[in-house]
């Protein structure tokens, strides 16, 4: 494992901050504490929210939501921000070549791996205040807690900040993180190019975010992403922790049927050739499917496109797009199949052309058993109620998986609601949230290798 | 009824020609025909046939068809071409205030009420070279036909160009005929704006095209207006001619259903708020709904939009139209009923909101039993194939026919396709339709008031 603290981001380099000490020399504790007592420690909610109050004035939108897109001014401004936080927590921090930023408490142990946490700072456009910087933050407070109650812990903690998460200004989601899991190659990340033809390499330059720590998967112990459920589960079952055990095997498919554009008065029933009809015995059987593999099915008929798009004329041409997720690979698999049956058997009855592509998909993830054990481990010992559950949408922690133990702990969202201004949490579940991952880390971090 | 050829379009005051000769005195004929000479009698197909592909070049498009908007410079081409053909054809022309081109060939009765035929020679932007010019062209051909046979009738003889039917340029369809017949006031119709702000007004004078004829229906014992049938029925069963009994009722509603926007992963399928779930119980229903009243019934959904159109969102807000034709009105209305019926039932079982709105209706016209019965006389006459039925589609007749005695002759289009740069007929059906047209007016012309 490279030393840390020898690679330093530039924008960060006069702040540079050696071991914690906190009082607490390398390799050794105030006091011998015992398990039962660490039971007991809790994190600062109050301090928590002000920081993720403070993160939302960066990039704030008038409807009280958040504009960070990854590698904007705003998004600098906000790592900036939470780099200054990590510094006055004495954590080193480092920056990788795509813009991943570590920041660490060391351990008592020089060569033990890491136990990780972490998540994203930028957001949509019109984003809320804390899809993935809850995570983040979350992540700060579980350090800050643990320097102030002078607990050391015999393996190191990062708290990571992943690039481009969202992948709305540079269009591939999970950027920084599938860099670092060996996924996405450095130099196809750096030629992503937003809108306006800037690339991820210009922008990380411009913003002093290209760090030159190499982006490979240091040795990690386990990593875990806390996160907002951006859905209705929890909230519904009047549960606080969401004990994630892994993600939806999950594609999106777009379906082109050829009609024949007729006009709406003369032509009979029977004489046309209109895709509508298709979408018509099409869209029952996609709810059925859905339900025939429920509850953990998810059938999303997200866009519909007729053409011309004339309301006296029969549509000539068609165009939906399907996204199926399930959490088991065999039922998955299985609606893939029954989709494209339905699709051909509907559109095949009426005599209609069609067309079906998969055009993105992303498979499932089995989160690693000793790090939901570590939550579970934690739920308990912070007595909140919770479910185990499956991440119905990506994350960073997808990529982790790949690589190094990982897993997710949620927490409600009002209304399930995401991606949207009008996002929204409650303190008492963040700090619920946050006091998980601290034992979870804590588990992981005190034990032996 | 006004005198003829007192006022005349401004573009063709050079060219009046008086009454028809051709070496007839008026009142009398060149010999004393019988019913059974006359039987005999047929237009010049090839003269049709030159001239509507001589029209056609006027705004032809390079698809091969027409793009002649309502008072463009490429319409007002086309009419002065008509207008320079009627004076040639020894007709009377005038225009009246809203454009509406009237060329006469008259009676041996000076006070003899009209026997009427026309359509429009206004295009879509994309339009065919036989939607409306068909109609208008074979009115001319009979015209010619009796001028070179020296035939006279009793009755004044009037084809008709009608203003703006397609109402694609200005939004309101059958305009002049609107106007003719009283349904929309003069004023009303001169201040229509097409989308850069030019009303119909400015563009009638700009053309020289807005005449001085007051817009009123004259007196008129028969009108017939033959049209290409701009549906697959005549084609499919290999028939010539359709004498046309009436227009469908028709109405256009557009439905709007509030979901609530979730992201296609985390919220499972019974927690969702989906209008397009509400939309899959709806279309089965509607498609059952056009069967149950068959086979005259139509149902068309020809715009369907899912906002905010996102593969893995689940769309807050679904917007579409159904077309509703039935040409029976105590089946039509059932279907109203049924419709908002369906949409209610679809909508409340998923606890969404909906919205429903009629945004266009015109109610159905039962042809009048004399006219229709002379184009049958036609028909048998002539001895070509045939069907009662009922158009689909709105024509200037649907205006007339609230005014004077009126039916409609259609003939085939190949493959049912118009409005669109494709539309094709065959020569012989265009003679065809020609000489029913031809008999039926005569069949009209020389009989008894």
């Amino acid at each position: 494992m490279a030393a840390f603290g020898s690679i330093l981001a530039p924008a960060v380099k006069d702040h540079r901050i050696g071991i914690c000490n906190n009082g607490l020399p390398s390799g050794q504790s105030g006091k011998q504490e015992t398990m039962r007592d660490l039971d007991s420690i809790r994190i600062n909610g109050n301090r928590l929210w002000s920081r993720l109050m403070r993160m939302a004035q960066v990039g704030a939108t008038p409807a009280g939501g958040c504009n960070r897109q990854a590698l904007t001014d705003e998004d600098v401004e906000g790592r900036e921000l939470f780099i200054s936080w990590c510094i006055q927590a004495d954590c080193d921090v480092r920056i990788d070549e795509i813009g991943n930023i570590f920041a660490r408490r060391p351990g008592t142990s020089t060569d033990s791996p890491a136990v990780m946490t972490g998540s994203h700072l930028d957001t949509q456009p019109t984003g809320g205040r804390f899809d993935g910087i809850y995570g983040v933050l979350a992540g700060l407070e579980v350090i800050e807690t643990l320097n102030d109650l002078g607990i050391p812990t015999r393996h190191p903690l990062d708290v990571v900040v992943w690039t481009n998460e969202e992948g709305c200004r540079f269009d591939t989601a999970m950027m920084g993180s599938a860099v670092w899991s060996g996924k996405l190659p450095l130099e196809e990340a750096y030629e992503l190019r937003d809108q306006a033809g800037h690339s991820v390499l210009e922008e990380l330059e411009r913003g002093g975010q290209r760090g030159s720590f190499p982006v490979t998967p240091g040795p990690v112990k386990a990593a875990f992403e806390t996160h907002i459920e951006q859905g209705p589960v929890l909230e519904q079952g009047s549960e606080s922790i969401g004990i994630v055990t892994g993600v939806q095997h999950m594609s999106r498919h777009r379906v082109v049927i050829e009609g024949q554009e007729a006009h709406a008065g003369p032509t009979p029933m029977t004489m046309r050739k209109d895709p509508v009809m298709a979408l018509s015995a099409t869209l029952p059987r996609l709810y059925a499917l859905a339900n025939k593999h429920g509850p953990d099915g998810r059938v999303t008929i997200g866009c519909i496109d007729t053409l011309p798009g004339s309301s006296n004329t029969v549509p000539g041409r068609l165009e939906y797009t399907v996204d199926i997720r399930h959490p088991e690979e065999a039922r998955y698999t299985a609606m893939l199949v029954e989709l494209r049956d339905c699709i051909a058997t509907c559109c095949d009855d009426l005599g209609l052309a069609w067309h079906h592509d998969c055009f993105w998909e992303s498979p499932g993830v089995t989160f690693d058993r000793v790090c939901i054990d570590a939550v579970r481990t934690a739920v308990e010992i912070t007595g909140v109620s919770h479910r185990d559950m499956i991440s119905g949408a990506g994350h960073d922690a997808c990529n982790l998986a790949s690589q190094v133990p990982t897993s997710m702990i949620f927490i409600p969202c009002e209304g399930g609601i995401s991606h949207n201004e009008a996002e929204s949490i409650d303190p008492g579940m963040a700090t619920a949230g946050a006091n998980v991952l601290l034992h979870a880390m804590l588990h992981q971090a005190r034990a032996e290798v």
